[in-house]
């Protein structure tokens, strides 16, 4: 774990969050899929998402918006809530499950529409610890490199792979539930090495975990010479609703016991955000009573990569001066731990 | 740029790589494309690239081994070869363009059969500049976070991108050249901050110099809503041609004067490595005639990520003590410079 106690100061000095079009409902989502009218509210009561934003329009299938679309509003954002110029940045570290393209890099698209040249920049292959990992990495390169201000950007656009033309109706439940899951989005924040009035990164830490573990979730993509056949996406719900919980609290206790933190120091907790339903079960199984959540999964779906960046934003506009903030994502595809801790000083 | 002067001394303590079955020579390939008996020949002359190692199977176009097989091999080599367990990695970065999969990403795949678990693991998206883009992040997560061990891994495997069944003799030329230049493989290194007699890391920086430049090369991936409509793969000749040579130059000379060091200073170069003819056009322009050249390609093929860990295992074999090198890779999707020194000490 990087723990910043004692060590050179980084804040996180902006976040900025974008999401694609209108937000849908179940009810519309189900209308769309010819699933029938019950299926909403079915949805609401076993999944516990309500909205996502999604990147297809959803009656022509079309997409909409590309990652290099909405991380270049994100990051738009929160160079301007940081009051930064683009020039003003020295390093990029994007992580996402989904690049528009595998070459170029979906950051080096961003980079280029946002101004910014002449600059380290990564992007990482990763799932719902992606935050974490790009906020790990920038933290280490802010405090290694000579850098001061590192642009960290995170997001999932799933069009690639909804099938426009899918008969919902007959999909199986596991593939079905996908639908219902994700959303799309991107979010981006400044990390800074200079005096801001954010609140500062007090530790981060991302761990792999999965030794001998089969994996819960998989992606595939395809290229020239093998043909789609079957769903690239596929999910071990069970065992992801048995070990998130269980890695979740773990990590939040890791990060309190590498800050010396009691969890009644703690104001805010961001649980990771699987769904509106397991997201309060993970809640639960993580206790810390005292500590407000901050949580966004029943208003944005499961937009991957860019989750934590919708909970700093929402973190951001509450923290008050004292408060101390935890927050917790679990990669669930080879399965990896990951957290943070800020406080507003 | 992160220049190590002064710092504390990180050592690329071993090298390892893995080629897929047997070399392949022009003649064979191009007897098994169709293309005529002329065209070894040709190939020779224009392109200087004369084998390269492929993951299918030739004959059958069957793939025989994907990427995690080569970087489990490459990551088991590199540890054999500095004494060290997989118990002894601390942290694990490893860069690719072409993920056997989106999710789990191939390093933890790789992790997993390597038994390396508890760590920190990081998958970037990267062309020909990976392996300096994982060897710099690595250089700065051994600065900063409190690790000792880094193995650092690259590598491509094209398989998904070559179609078994195409006419190659109906290819355009464009798309015939990619068959010829493309090699797959992957390459492993540890880079420790604990004493090793291998050589000192001086320096390394990576930077995107895009701005405004249209890409160099495109690499599309598909999911279930778009059927393959297209070759995935595109490249514009000219423009790496031109550029190449010139970034390459730049790069070499960043690293020179970030250390102080004089060309004459140099006993080897590691240039980029397109394929032999270009590797000898970059050469020449990169000037440094002191330097001894270490290059891989005309038997390797280009295999992206790979090739720096391919022309450092070279390397490391003659280097002796008082040795400089300078390694230069540029990215030309969205144009990447990259560098890094190492001196034997």
């Amino acid at each position: 774990m990087l723990v910043l106690n004692g060590r050179p100061v980084l804040r996180v000095a902006s976040v900025g969050t974008a999401a694609p079009g209108p937000r849908i409902d179940n009810a519309t989502l189900g209308r769309r899929m010819g699933l029938g009218p019950a299926w909403g509210q079915w949805a609401e009561a076993f999944i516990g998402t309500r909205f996502r934003h999604l990147a297809v329009d959803l009656e022509s299938g079309e997409p909409r918006f590309s990652l290099a679309d909405l991380g270049e509003t994100a990051g738009r954002r929160a160079l301007a809530a940081a009051g930064l110029e683009p020039s003003d940045v020295d390093v990029m570290v994007m992580g996402t499950a989904m690049p528009d393209m595998l070459m170029p890099t979906t950051v080096n698209v961003i980079a280029d529409r946002l101004g910014i040249d002449q600059v380290p920049t990564y992007q990482l292959q990763s799932g719902c610890s992606g935050a974490v990992q790009a906020l790990s990495l920038a933290a280490s390169l802010l405090l290694s490199g000579g850098h001061r201000t590192a642009l960290v950007l995170g997001g999932d656009v799933s069009a690639k792979l909804v099938d426009p033309d899918m008969d919902a109706a007959a999909l199986p439940p596991a593939q079905l539930v996908n639908l219902l899951l994700f959303g799309d989005g991107a979010g981006a924040l400044v990390l800074s090495a200079d005096p801001s009035p954010g609140p500062a990164l007090r530790a981060v830490f991302t761990r792999l975990v999965g030794l001998g573990r089969e994996p819960g979730q998989t992606l595939d993509w395809y290229g020239a010479s093998r043909r789609f056949d079957g769903p690239p996406v596929s999910e071990d719900y069970k065992a992801i609703e048995e070990a998130v919980p269980v890695l979740a609290a773990e990590s939040a206790e890791e990060v309190l016991d590498g800050l010396e933190w009691k969890p009644g120091d703690l104001s805010y907790v961001l649980p990771p955000q699987l769904s509106g339903r397991m997201t309060a079960r993970i809640r639960e199984r993580m206790g810390l009573p005292e500590a407000r959540e901050v949580s966004c999964v029943e208003e944005t779906g499961n937009n991957g990569n860019a989750l934590v960046f919708f909970q700093l934003e929402r973190l951001l506009s509450r923290l008050a001066s004292g408060d101390r903030a935890v927050g917790v994502a679990i990669e669930s595809s080879k399965w990896i731990k990951s957290g943070f801790a800020l406080e507003a000083v």
